[in-house]
């Protein structure tokens, strides 16, 4: 996903004060942790314990819509709204946390949670530190 | 979308103290916005002075994103949690209120503004009354 | 949903020969298809049988969001290509077809099956009839 | 996102006979593409000319979506249906085709364009490469 910092590269117009290294961690770990949350819960579903997992498969699901819709609202600069970034990172970096901890309940039984718990933690983390970072 | 209040009915367990009238209702006000902004910024793309209208396109974009996540999260019920629930309805609220406001600055100009508008200002007030019913 | 003609109605450029009424009806159906394989696969997660509805779950989630996007799609007219409008409804009527499918197997045990099902069946339906609209 | 290629690796059932490094290449070309789309979208309001650019903020806008939906297939395995990948396979590889060439019209002027253009290109050959590998 190095074409996130290149595509940014190319806005026609200014970017404001914001923090460019930390907007592109930001979204590249929204659309990293919505893919690993769509398939961690997929594979829920595939475990033959299937029904100790429905509460992380929702979970996963709800992440998973969060994070995109997160790295979407980040990839557009045009009109740029405070508000907005700030409300839809808090949703996101709450959705990652309460997935990070369920996945890692689970973490030392399936690999896919503990794999998708970190991706969690670090989209939790980079959304934290965006928000710091916003004025 | 009387669908949604005869799902929301067959949901097999206990759906705890949740106002299922204003729960159907902001579900529903989800959809229908993301479907007015979507429909609102491909309109302000095919008006003569869309160079003025840019902020208006953008802003609909990111409400019909997160319009449509909200209304995917409030469609879920197992493992529910509140705090995300939360946080993605004050996202949804936010984002409803600067459309809602960029639209109405073009409604009497463009009239698909002024629907969408209306679209935003009811679907902020539905997740604003969900958000006071949530305990 | 009466917001989606009435939003169409005010696209400020030519439509062309598309037929209104049949666009109209499926792109609500696609919003509303979408909300309800998103309830049902969650209806199916809280189910005690869930281990035997996993194949239903993944079949719905997928048509939710080829649903999703199939309706934003058919909500913006700027630049229209017929072949994009033609694989991407051809996509949808094969996903609303094997889901409609599963569901039915289900629906004698599972209202939220049946339901989904009826919703399934109507929007492969409305897919088919605009894609035998189109010239 | 070599998440996603750890992802798989984790599913708890067998795969069968798709072609894992294609599957991994084409899932993760069409994230990578869905946010080049957004980001080139949003790029093109904010060029002084964007009158002229409605047709390319269109197009992109679809290849977003369809990219993300195609995207979120190719991560379920569980309940795999061949009609259904190929189906959604056809329409991302004619999304990316038409938005492609659409970029490439403006590449010479603007710089998103062409990097948005050489990931639609991507993303197409990736999708006709799975589509032949899928039996």
């Amino acid at each position: 996903m190095h074409t996130i910092a290149a595509m940014l590269e190319t806005y026609p117009k200014d970017l404001g004060d914001i923090d460019r290294d930390k907007l592109v961690a930001c979204t590249q770990a929204c659309y990293q942790c919505s893919q690993a949350c769509t398939a961690c819960a997929d594979a829920c579903l595939s475990e033959d314990m299937v029904a100790e997992l429905v509460k992380c498969v929702r979970t996963n699901l709800d992440c998973a819509d969060i994070c995109a819709t997160t790295g979407a609202v980040l990839s557009r600069h045009t009109g740029y709204d405070a508000n907005r970034t700030r409300t839809i990172l808090e949703a996101c970096a709450e959705a990652c946390k309460t997935c990070g901890d369920e996945c890692e309940r689970h973490a030392s039984m399936h690999e896919h949670c503990r794999l998708c718990a970190e991706s969690c933690r670090s989209c939790e983390q980079a959304c934290r530190e965006l928000l710091t970072a916003l004025v």
